[in-house]
């Protein structure tokens, strides 16, 4: 079931993604945007990838934001069975350090676009925020705490580096 | 001067960009989208980027496609100054074969992302694409057009390959 | 309709794959295994990639033989929809050169093997090699067929390099 | 001596391939296939990699499985010996993390195929699942085994994250 | 404001440059090079870039050391501001080991050169030298302090390494 | 014998370096700048460079191009024999794309800079400018001539792309 | 047979190796070092380079020169046979431009040294400069004539570029 | 001074390379080949490297190894300044893992070969046994040791591995 409102699905191949994805989790919930949580796997779950495509639009989802490390196949089987917006965000991975997830999520043939984002937690967090601003095109409010969030992070940097930063 | 109902600029470093960027623009023909071209270059024009970044809400822009090749700062650079998404796409390079703009496209820090696509003209035409499902949410019209462009692509298949075309 | 007595699909993501799959074609052809040639594009027909997995087995395939480029997503899901023994020929690409379809090829989770062959025409031809050898472990004339190929193959190597040959 | 009954064999180049190779043995347990485990380097002990595959197929070997790493000769010599079907499992390395063994595994010339799986301990997994699809042609009791053992697979993911398990 | 005499100015993305900026203002105090040290971020702080760039000149810097990780544009967009000359820093990454930022500082455009140093640590204190090489082209005394420099470096080598010492 | 003026030095490794290097010829003739062209082997002709390093300060050399491909020692060389600011251009290779030269010349030890450029004819080109903003520092004239030089290169950019340019 | 005097055997896997490897007979020749030139192949005839390496010692082959391409196991394997210097060359490959004929040579594991040389013909002409620097420590007449090859190389270079060459 | 019959000179660019390097040094102890160690850095000591490279001949020296990390220039330096064969070892490196050190040694240019190891450790204990290969060339004695010491290496592999070593 759909919570009433919930506009972004946060979808991820499994739970060794989540430290990654929580951070698109996270930062949709401090803009404000509700969304859903869920696994699904494209190998080991495919008929939820699939029953989760070919309902977003009905359901309301308007963005999909997909994680996925090495053979990353959620993202864009997920943008095959959909034309919600998804958005990609490869995993970081032990051997390939990410660079498999994000071949497999970037490289997509003509016609089935992923918004890809950088390996690991800054691309799951700037997943969070890419979702809000697609939302804000249709949510003024949304727009505003996208702007005074923007607004924040730049008055946020000091002139100089705190030279005694434990590092 | 914007034209009325300009809804998506697509704009790009240089002249040697177009052949790559044209697929993009055919895609939002062929979609019935209203867009701007330009050249916006984040090294030779940075105030045309200034400008055209800090003007893009107020001119009605919803989407920004910025292809650039080698040390690619023009979308990164846009998405910094305006909350317009950026879809970036990555012009394929010499001696890196565009890994150089892919990196320079996609690892952005937390606080502003960019939509990377596929390096070259597929991602060019996907760019299209994803510009297109964004503003589909918001236009009935549109997410029918869209959805039959996909359903005519997937009915384009054949069943089996012609084992005498002309590779 | 599957013909009877074909153990062996090929399988490839679009016409453009076929220069390359054509190569496993020819070595089935070779060693006398009937097979079945299709385009499945996992994104475009992405439902007939589900039939064409879930029907394997009872249409007595014995192998899959994939290839794709790019975000090359159709040998893992087709592993991911049947227990077939699946196997992935990673299609060279203009600008990664077939690395990418190789990521998305090899680096598949637990679960889902797909046999990875080398990138191109080479890997192709391999690809109906190792087909040939899973069939051959039940079927001796196929073994004897092969042994005599693998021989052949051996004696055709001469002693010297040929100096005047044209590279 | 090979055991009655042993289809598969699981060879490695030397003791520190076994943390990954492990792996293979594991899911071959698992699902009820009888294996034996070997040391054999290509390098150090070459003889023993010739009578190994050339005994193969008279010892009723129907699957060899290779681990190793670096500069990964045992996979391919063991094709080069033997028509029974060579399953390569590229071992992570310490400065190349492993691709400079997925490139001696993969990269086979026409002739002789390595079933290439993933780099590392998933790849190992993965080769014992890819030997068992390869048996279960001939073994319908092997067969339902590993359909059980994929249904339990996906039965086991469940709907969402654990947001509080310790990553 | 500027200090008077100041003629480095070492700038930074981010705070969590500045463990490797250090060895760039260590080098320069060790050659006895008045410097500022300031975090100037491409995209976080746009306007400050454009006025730290637009100012450098008439402030008096001869060079400026920027250093950036990841989609490092800092360097780059400092080129297309000032013709004082830009030295970059490629700071590592978790991900892809500083790879990301060597293409985004190094690959730039005709018209717009950043004198590139090394990956990480090594790089910046090199940076420093670079700095204190241009000036003194105008700085005799300095010119003889980092002559000094590089002969106390080769004179502290000693002829064979330490077998104890621990590494 | 150094011509009366000759503030640069251009020194590749090979004849074949020159249509690379000749870029950052004709940019230093573009803008004035006097210089001299040589060709300085590494290997070939080691006693040259050393040579060439241990004069550059008295014969009054203020900048050093040094371009070169492959294994590319002519840049760290010069720079360990001379205080001289080095750039140093990575030559573009048949196997590996120029990013054997660029290691080579990039990944300095802590002493010894070398200011990189991009890889190929538009790193030679922007090491010309490099060099002109290096001298510039204490010419005015050449400054006036360098900010016209850009803002030539600026004001050159058309708004939009040329449609129907022969790319 | 071996000829009389043969000390430096130059192997390759396959005819289609001969174009790079002509240049280490060509090499050979230059310095009047006798040599033999075979086909041996890893894979498609591994009993040849059993042999081969068998009976290297007696007779009397002090250098051997292997190059291959891709997966390239036949310096490593001869290595393996015989404590003969083996020489490897990775041949330039297709898709993956011999990186992975490099690493197949290179990351040998303890005990099997492979002398790598760079990547495709000019590797195969250092290749045979190698094998003569080994046999001129026994050959004073040899050690005069690479003197001299050395001596006439460095002799070769100008002091400028042809600025007029047809590059 | 070189000490009465030292034919092997290992040299290294700076102490941090002895951890790797004395692998080779070990390496030749088991193997009773008199070296001598030294610490010679292609652009701290260049004069070190140049008189190194000029009396090699005339002490006697019939190998050098030389290792060396990042713009590794040592090797191809010393192999431009003597006859004598270098062995090249590419120290591992913490930004790029060694592949440019690998480079930096193995891309050499027609004329000047370095006979280039695996990255690390492993390969500076080859650099050792490739010196003891090209010394038993001349030295029955030795000729025997080190085939006993690589038959002592075959006999130690066991038939099986330890399932419960510690890795």
């Amino acid at each position: 079931m759909t919570q009433v409102g919930v506009k972004v699905g946060i979808i991820m191949g499994s739970q060794s993604d989540w430290p990654t994805m929580k951070e698109a989790a996270d930062m949709l919930d401090a803009l404000g945007v509700a969304h859903e949580v869920r696994i699904v796997s494209a190998h080991r779950t495919p008929d939820r990838l699939w029953t989760y495509g070919k309902t977003a639009v009905e359901r309301g989802l308007q963005v999909i934001i997909a994680g996925a490390g090495g053979a990353a196949h959620l993202p864009g089987m997920m943008a095959s069975k959909t034309r919600v917006p998804v958005i990609g965000v490869p995993v970081q991975t032990r051997a390939l350090s990410g660079v498999d997830s994000l071949y497999s999520i970037l490289q997509m043939p003509r016609g089935f676009p992923v918004a890809t984002m950088a390996i690991g937690a800054a691309g799951a967090a700037n997943a969070g925020l890419m979702a809000a601003g697609i939302l804000a095109l249709q949510d003024p409010a949304l727009a505003d705490r996208l702007d005074q969030w923007r607004a924040d992070l730049s008055a946020s940097i000091p002139e100089e580096p705190d030279r005694n930063a434990v590092s």
